[in-house]
């Protein structure tokens, strides 16, 4: 368990004083169902209703900075957006080259905490680097991605998604597929939904790419989980495909993925195997396991679910904000 | 003919529904000269004439938002400065390392939709990026250069100086001097100035970097056209030097250039031909082919004509707005 | 002696027409200490006391340009806080990589001025660049650091901390130790120093790291001088060891320093002969010579150093602003 604050019920706070409040974002396992489910949704659904121009600004006059030690596209740029249509004003910096003699971690969380930052948001590019930052730093902390560790935010717009598209979590069919042994997305997403009730996940990835021991694990615990060596095979037995990039430059054991690529693809057979109510996510960007040339079928849900980012980063920022 | 909206008269398009508004600028070939003469140099004009501190705001509470897949200075700064002088908010990526594994450029114009963007300014570094953007993008895309294609803006702003330094475009004789093969600028600038009445156009460039002969046979189609193999010999008989860099590390054969810079380069004695009411253009940056000790020769535009980009860019950006 | 303008008394400027207001900022020889005194440091020490929702904006409407031709944390964060708190707006761009074939520096800052921009905030990667910049530039020109040349508001940080720390400069015993060779910050800061009273300075470092001749010519000139080859042998005599960073990568006779790099950090024998009142700084980021253990040391300055570089760089923009 994470020495990190979780906030555990909807319950107002002032009538639970033992549920602290939201500190900082370093880990999905930090959130609990009940307080997805009645708070975090429907506050970026709440958002998601409202006209931009219309928004609140539970932000103004405060201060993001970003600090981002691996380059990144969506995340950065729709926390910037979400701090932004609250009211906040943002900077930043990248330091994507690592050389021994950089300053430490430490040393910057703790030099920007002389200046009126009011969230720091990072992206590591090692496990456990927002619990390094989060263990100096005055202001909250929100993990945008420590390496082969967590993405919570991405976790979090994910079973938003899910939460969205079917009204409910509970009882879903999940395939997990792809490179699931150090993928941040499918381990933070895996923990989430583990909470859940009547979960039934396929783990669809290549033995070499498996998912880790330790997850498979806690999920086992929770969950009904069915290791899959084809994504066809299964293809009519689930509501969801979560489907991850299958060439990665971050691993070299990638290219034993190359011979049964097709089996973790979504490709023209599994869509019409797939229940006409199923949805297809992918964390983006994608591969060859989601050709382009399907987009048009209704069920490829990642560029709607890219947009959930937006509002789930609001929704957070929000509460953490109000915690403050 | 480019598959684009185009502007065709200055007459307001409530009198006019035929006249599609402004909706993406992609190419200098999508805007004629009536356009040109009567909608975006006035406005551009009206914008210069006013003080910044009183400028108008046509673009609050819009955000435009940068995707640069080469550097740029200029051309990003501008457009910043533009935008954010007529009240939007700016925000963006550079993502200038291209690997087979990237995003798709359409994948990212769809996450980016799914964001509130008013405007995507986009620089590609392959021909036919932008109007791939705008195939897909619900928002405005502006082209800010895509590889050796067109650069619309910078054709502009360059036919906007000569607008604004001589009072007119018709009858101009204009020496385009350099690199003509692949400098997207002179390629833009050309199509754009070939509108006009009268004009006599010298190409002036080394044999294997001559103007790209499906440019050259439009020209011709529609003003005189004549190759020269040294600015020298016809210095005394332009009104305009518009001269490009001659060393571009885009280029493996600009070495040849090496042996005859000098016949493509404006020095002393190009000067001291050139008529006194001749201007001398450069876009920006500039090699040895327009020396710094000649910058106090009042003829010498080409600082004027970097600023003049500015309120180029502000005219499109109010008009694209309007269009809205 | 630099060819720009320095304000020289704390007398209003009004009073004293011969007083040139501040213009650029350039080099720490061009602050003298009364103008330290009486206008910046209280200048500084006023907003550093007032609640950040509640500072003047003296820059409203402003705008500052960033311009890095080396990368940068610190400065240009301090920088972009110190500006957007004031009021200014802020963007800029990175430019690190020199290729012979980039764009003059003077030819950007021409481009620049074309825009309205307010100020330029230059770091450069060669000595001379801040002052080649001003010289043609329309506007203020803060240099950033140039090089192995000067980072004159890193010394007035410094100084400024001492100022707080001491509430004197006058008679204070000072280590400068490490490598003193081409430090920008212990040479911009020595000139700054050698311009109180009574200063004892003690140069502490390898012999191949010394302080420049000319440097020590100056001190010597002004002050108390005696080199030193080990910390520990006079820590019980300073009231500051302002430590520099060992191990750079700028030098490759860094390397000369490894064996012996324990007389020249601060460890905790260092630390037990220090008086209880002395302060340790560090320009940051640190290496190896202050290790993080010792931290909790009240002595240890450095965090709330680059804390106060914050209120320097605000006092510094509201006095160019004032001027303009």
């Amino acid at each position: 368990m994470l020495a990190v604050a979780r906030p555990r019920s909807a319950v107002p706070s002032a009538l639970l004083p033992e549920a602290p409040a939201l500190r900082h974002i370093l880990d999905a396992r930090q959130f609990d169902r009940q307080w997805l489910d009645t708070v975090l949704f429907p506050r970026a659904a709440e958002l998601q209703r409202t006209p931009t121009s219309r928004l609140p600004s539970p932000l103004r006059g405060k201060r993001l900075f970003y600090l981002f030690y691996e380059p990144s596209t969506r995340t950065r740029v729709s926390f910037e957006m979400a701090a932004t249509l609250l009211g906040a004003s943002v900077t930043g910096m990248d330091s994507h080259e690592h050389r021994p003699e950089d300053e430490r971690l430490e040393d910057r969380i703790r030099v920007l905490n002389e200046y009126p930052y009011d969230f720091l948001l990072l992206r590591y590019h090692e496990e456990g680097g927002a619990a390094r930052a989060a263990a100096v730093s005055h202001v909250p902390v929100i993990n945008a991605g420590d390496g082969p560790g967590q993405h919570p935010t991405q976790a979090l717009l994910d079973t938003y998604t899910l939460w969205r598209e079917f009204g409910r979590l509970d009882g879903l069919r999940i395939a997990l597929v792809g490179d699931l042994s150090y993928q941040r997305s499918t381990n933070s997403l895996a923990y989430l939904l583990s909470q859940y009730t009547g979960i039934q996940f396929y783990l669809v990835s290549p033995q070499l790419l498996s998912m880790r021991p330790e997850v498979v694990s806690h999920l086992e615990s929770r969950a009904r989980v069915e290791k899959v060596r084809d994504l066809h095979a299964i293809a009519d037995q689930v509501d969801v495909v979560y489907v991850t990039r299958a060439h990665s430059s971050r691993f070299e054991h990638a290219q034993r993925f190359e011979a049964d690529a097709g089996r973790y693809a979504v490709d023209r057979d599994v869509l019409a195997r797939l229940p006409e109510t199923a949805r297809v996510l992918h964390p983006l960007p994608r591969g060859p396991e989601l050709p382009p040339e399907l987009d048009d079928d209704p069920r490829i849900t990642c560029f709607r679910q890219a947009g959930n980012g937006l509002y789930i980063r609001m929704a957070l920022l929000s509460l953490l904000a109000a915690a403050q």
